[in-house]
Formats: structure tokens, sequence, C-alpha cells
């Protein structure tokens, strides 16, 4: 595997592989098994491998958690190493905005729901970095996992509506044998919190559950917040229910049915979500 | 030449011309000779050229000249196929714009001052139409001629920080044997305003003169704004000196100076403008 950290050598290695197809994962590192399992199909599926780690600071807000975001390069480069990666890609912030040219993109009414609202300025920041990424590395395939719901939703519709000459393949989420979505944000969890954890996804379990049996919304998400606010210490940002990927209300034309949550813990901000298939009647 | 006005047969035709270089001409079509002189350059530098014919809906503000800009898609067809135009890309607004996304783009302080303040939005409806055209055709090099410095800035800016993958080409801008800058909205002009519009490019080139003899930035603007005031019928829109291409007051810094003016005439708002390189003293 190559470790590249500049945009030219990045290009020139690209270059002299054209006409294969390329499968891009991009991260932001501290790989966890949920990665693990998008360079898995990204190799099955693609002839060159492209990963990159870059901890995006567009997308972090004044006070979130940039500077102790968890980095671990050498793990890292040893998992990618292993998943059969062909070039790592981790450049510098100064490499990828070397200049601010005052343009800008906004994610629009898709972002202001979920964590939109507690994040805001969030998705902006990830369309303008996935925008450079996928113009520099030209991939043809681009794996990103279900965990991020709305950042999936959000980047399908950008796709889409601006015509990137990518496919988006959407990976479902990798769990802990308890259930709890992989993040790399768990580290940041007490011993007590990390058990607590796993209601996030028994509440969004249960939603589901209550939601296909009394095809209430509002019971299914009330019912779901009292098991997360009697089970855990975390507070909830939200636990809401939209219809996937046009993040709407509910209606009768929704086809699939987003549960998604966020919960605060002391040091971590978690968040998990459910998409279920709309049944014919 | 090929006709096209679907993205899926374009995207067709140019996978059978993988490994082509790929010259593009954006355009909103009733060509003209600007528009010829960037089509052979395309020609000489490429193996296959794409011209775009698409008058764009979202870079015109309400109140301007959408439905009455002059349109003749059979004569630009015959012009087209003279210069050895491969592909005529003609799309209709709803291949273009199926659906609003919500996503946008701003292309911020670079857009408020020149055409920019009389035309609130054009460059982002300029930069959303370039972003699917670019993604769309794929091209090796872009024409854009420098009648439009303020356009041509404001993409080169965007397609540097935003790494977009092609090579924008600025062409000089083409002039009538009297000096009046080719545009398609010069037919709207009356023979008397057609006379005076001459005056334009008199000015400017009296703005450099003054310049050059007196260093002053201020006195040439002065000068320059008289000649057309008292030359035409017109309303000047603006008359400024910027640095080109970061569009900033001019400093002790400034490499090259851009005089651009901008003056309303009764059914045509009329650009033009000069850039000069500033000598090191």
């Amino acid at each position: 595997m190559k470790t590249i950290q500049t945009i030219n050598e990045l290009q020139h290695f690209l270059q002299n592989n054209k006409n294969k197809s390329i499968g891009f994962v991009p991260t932001m590192g501290y790989l966890h098994e949920g990665h693990l399992t998008l360079l898995k199909k990204a190799r099955l599926e693609n002839d060159v491998v492209v990963m990159s780690i870059f901890v995006n600071p567009a997308q972090f807000g004044p006070n979130e958690d940039l500077d102790r975001y968890p980095r671990d390069i050498e793990k890292d480069t040893e998992l990618a190493t292993a998943e059969g990666v062909d070039v790592l890609f981790a450049p510098t912030a100064e490499e990828m905005y070397p200049f601010e040219s005052g343009i800008t993109i906004h994610a629009g009414t898709l972002s202001t729901k979920l964590c939109g609202e507690s994040r805001p300025g969030h998705f902006d920041g990830v369309l303008k970095v996935i925008t450079k990424l996928f113009h520099i590395v030209q991939p043809t395939r681009v794996y990103f996992g279900q965990k991020d719901a709305q950042q999936l939703a959000i980047i399908e519709t950008f796709v889409q509506a601006y015509n990137f000459p990518v496919e988006i393949i959407r990976v479902p989420t990798v769990r802990e044998i308890d259930g709890l979505a992989k993040s790399s944000r768990n580290v940041f969890l007490s011993d007590a919190e990390r058990a607590e954890a796993t209601h996030l996804y028994k509440a969004l379990s249960s939603a589901m559950e209550v939601w296909e049996q009394t095809n209430s919304v509002e019971e299914a998400i009330s019912k779901a917040r009292l098991l997360i606010e009697s089970n855990t210490s975390g507070k909830i940002d939200y636990f809401e229910a939209l219809s996937y990927p046009d993040l709407q209300p509910i209606s009768n034309h929704t086809e699939q049915i987003l549960f998604a949550t966020a919960v605060f813990f002391e040091k971590a901000r978690l968040i998990d979500n459910i998409i279920v298939n709309v049944k014919e009647v």
C-alpha cells in the first residue's frame, strides 16, 4: 500500500491507473469494523481501492471535537494494508484548503433536520470536502455506511442533482454483538455509558416494532424516547421518523421510513438509525 | 455532427470515446464570432469537441431577459457543423433541472462586485450549471471568452478551490472592426445605439492609457466614465478597476488590472473589459 499526502502525487498515481475501476472509501480515520466492511466491499468490486483519512475541519463547529477527534494513523495503516487498500490518501488541512475562495456549498433544507439542527454548517462542510475528494480521486464507486443516514441522504441527493459521475454504494451499519453501532467516538464512553448505549439500537428496534403493529409513528417515537430516557444517563438530541432519502415528514407516499436518533453522553454524541420498508397494503 | 438532447445519450457517446481528449465550449447559443473562435481553438487542441447550447434559467433574475434571449438553433447547428464540432448538446431545462434538491452553490464575495451588484444570484446560477455540465461532459479543456471577465475569474477560482479535473482556457475577446465586443445581445441595439456602443471599448482603451501615463486608477476611471456619458445615451452600471483574477482593490501587489464596464442601453445591457499587465518598476 502506498501512503500519499499530496494531491499531485495522488493524481500521478491515478494517471498511471487509467481505465481501471476505482473504489473510494472516504474516512476520518481511527478505523473500526464499519470502515473495514466498506473496504472489503470496495476491494471486491473494483480494480483499485483508494481510502482517504482526513479529519475535515470544515465539518466541525467551533465548539465540537475536532482537536480531540481520535487519531491512530499507524494502526489505520496496518488495517488498510490488511484489507488490500492500494492507496491511503492522507492530506494535511493546508493541502486540502490552501486558500479561501469564498465560494460555498449549502446543503439547504436537507441539513436543517436531525443532526443538522445541533450541528449548523456541518453538512455544508461535508459537501465541501466530498466535492473536492470526488474531483481529486475521480472514483467509479464510493462507499458510505448507513450509520450516517442523513449524510448519505444528502450526498446521494447532491450526486444526483449535480450529476457527479460516481456511483454511491450504501453499506449496512456494522454493530457490536450487543447491537451498539460501531463508531470511532465509542472510545469516549465510560464503562457505564458503554453498557447504557446499547439502548439506542433497542429503542430504534422497538420503534420499528411499535410502528409495524400500530402504524403510529408518534406512538413508536414516544415509546422509544422513554426507553432511552429510562435506561441511559444520556440526553436525547433527537429521535425522529422521516421518509428516506428525501427526509420529509411521513406521508401516504413514503416508501422507506428512517427512524434516527442522536444521544449526548458525557464525552460523546452517538447517532444510530434503522430504515424500514413500508409494506404495500 | 450529432445533436444530443439527453444526458444519457451524451454519456453513451462519451463512453464510446474514452481516452480521447475532450474540448468543451459551453454557450447559450445564438453564436457569433466570439464563440466560433472558441470552437476553432477547441478543435485544434482536442480529439473530440463538444459544444453545449443551454439558456440557463438559473442565471437569469426574475426581471431579466430569459424569455427574449435570442435563439437560432438552426443557424447555430450550421455554424457548429462548419467548425467541426462533434457533438452539440442542447438539453431542455427539464432535462437539466428535473428536481429541486435545495442544495446550492454560492459565488460569495467574488460575485458581489461588477456585474454581481446588478444581477444578484447570477453567478450562483452560473456555478450551478457549470458544475452540472462539467460532471456530465467530463472535459479535458473548457474554453471561455475573456469578455465575461468576472465569470471567468469566478470559474477559474471555483475550479481551483474545488479541484475540478479540467483545464480552463481563456480566449481573448473578439471585436467588430470598430472595437465593439461581439455579443449575442448586440442585436437588441438600435442603429444609433450600435454606433454609440463603440465608446465602451474606446473608454476602456482610454482608461488603460491614462493609467499607464499617470498611474492613477481614479483619473483613468473618471475620464473613461466621462467619455461614455458624453458619447452615448446609455446609463453606466459600473466602470471599475480591480485586480485580476481575485477581483480585489488595486494594490502594490496587483499584477494584472481589470478595467471593466457595463452600460445599460434601451433593450440591452452591454459589458466589456480590458486586462492590463502591471509592469515591474
